[in-house]
């Protein structure tokens, strides 16, 4: 049992092994079909047998391509996210790049500082979660200049392509859609994260705008999940008179108001009823089955990856900015 | 409205706008206690303005440093390892590296090719998931090296460091708690990974050796998800008696198969009880609160990246093996 790593393979061990030059087995890496089959064979079965991995990113700083997208998310443990990202992936990988995931926290700063690494790896283009950056970073982005795609959001004003989503829109359109419903008692359950407070900015408004009066936002500062959401509906039962309907950050969320209003034994949607946002994959297996938001999520990642290859292939695209839109799954809960 | 990025900015155009000779701009980056403090500023602000990258890559060449750390993720879809990374990476950070995370979908082969992909942009080290990998990808792996940490599983023959847990001594362990509680029907509900099948085998052999006969295990193929605990748990109820103990391979499945039985109108645990895995952040929430198999991913993260950064400082380390344990979290739902 030897656990130590063994002696780097390098493109010197490959030549002496396959009894060639090393320039030789350089060809065979660059250009293999100007190599005479045989010669070929011999270093293939060399690189082999040693285990060399050629070193593409000295090839890379020579030709500025290396077949590697940079991707940034938030949050590696929200999985809205994560289904983006594998769609994303997905596609990236049928035309011959490798995605790699940074974390940024939900932190402009952390974002700027993981850019500012990965870009010195001169990935060929990045995706970005969010399309609020630093200074710092926005500037560091433009000069690198590599294609970069913003998501999970739409702007006028994208760093280079953006694909995503009004939230304003979408608090908006859950605020109609409770008062269309009669209810006449509302509240929202909401994560702190920006995209976040822009959906319960938009709620809050337009149900004001309603005229509705019977509101009881709750919005905590740390990341959605399931304890965030009991904690949340916990407080709202302990101060709100039933019935009443909340606008939860995150499936997730809602996933901890829908077992906390179980728990005390309270009807769905008869005291309270929810709507969850993401139609994460869970959402309609729940009992009652969550109302929720969904975003195309898939799509997002697809048509970002899609937009990106365009630009790497020197493409026309046809615009900077694609709105995936989003829909309101009226499910068991509201 | 004009997203193109930008023209790249390179030494030179920092150089230019200092007023400065490019290895001037060099050496700021290089060995800044050795240049004046006025050129000093004069080139830092000018590296600000133009939003200047050093290329880091070049230098990693030349000193086979490079700061990064790539992991492997089977899925960023599951929280269990989303939990690993965040602490793996969140001790890396704190000593000035950057970790990218990478996808293999639970498939050995799209392990060896995004490792080979990885490995050709010179991390200073490799995080695994998994103690197994293909022949080809062990070669390279062992050629390149660097210090490599497997995780998630333990053996006595790693390929550099291990640190995780044995899974046949979970599934023994849930079979005898099971047993202990009285119970004498059981069931297992699995989704159809590696180490999935390892606690699955070694729960039915427990169950076995203590004389018991009725088992119903289902074992399906795809990732696990609150749907595939439904439909399991769903096609238990309509085939086999209650009460039974049901075995899930994590706690997302376990929460399927708890909402299918409350939407029967069935009581936990007097006609089922549920045993999850991985004591997901919810898993303390659901209502009945559910009982599980807690691993500590968040020691197992720290854990990994305190035995590579001994590696990569050359300290001796202790073992090349640690065992994080695990613990039956026994709650409302058994």
């Amino acid at each position: 049992m030897n656990g130590q790593p063994t002696t780097k393979a390098t493109l010197e061990s490959v030549a002496k092994l396959a009894g060639v030059a090393p320039s030789t087995v350089s060809r065979v890496l660059n250009t293999p079909d100007k190599v005479p089959q045989k010669t070929l064979d011999r270093v293939n079965q060399a690189i082999s047998q040693t285990g060399y991995v050629p070193n593409l990113i000295a090839g890379s700083l020579a030709s500025n391509r290396s077949r590697l997208i940079a991707a940034i998310t938030p949050s590696m443990a929200n999985l809205v996210y994560a289904e983006t990202m594998q769609s994303f992936s997905r596609v990236l990988k049928d035309n011959g790049y490798e995605v790699l995931l940074g974390e940024s926290g939900y932190d402009l700063k952390a974002e700027e500082k993981i850019v500012t690494t990965v870009l010195s790896r001169r990935p060929d283009a990045i995706f970005l979660t969010g399309i609020h950056h630093t200074l710092e970073c926005r500037r560091r982005l433009h000069s690198a200049g590599i294609p970069i795609v913003e998501s999970w959001d739409i702007t006028p004003t994208p760093l280079d392509l953006v694909v995503g989503f009004s939230h304003a829109e979408v608090g908006k359109s859950v605020a109609t859609y409770f008062c269309d419903k009669g209810y006449t008692s509302f509240s929202l359950a909401s994560a702190g994260d920006q995209r976040a407070h822009v959906r319960a900015e938009a709620y809050l408004k337009e149900l004001s705008a309603r005229g509705q009066t019977d509101i009881t936002p709750v919005i905590r500062e740390p990341s959605p999940s399931v304890a965030l959401g009991r904690s949340i509906m916990s407080d709202l039962l302990d101060q709100k008179k039933t019935p009443f309907a909340v606008f939860c950050s995150s499936d997730v969320v809602a996933l901890g108001a829908l077992f906390e209003v179980l728990a005390r034994g309270l009807s769905i949607p008869d005291d309270v009823a929810i709507m969850g946002f993401g139609n994460q994959n869970f959402a309609m297996y729940t009992h009652p089955a969550l109302s929720t938001v969904r975003v195309d999520c898939i799509n997002m990642g697809e048509k970002s990856a899609q937009m990106l290859l365009a630009r790497l292939q020197n493409e026309q695209t046809e615009g900077h900015s694609f709105d995936v839109g989003f829909e309101i799954l009226a499910r068991e809960t509201s």
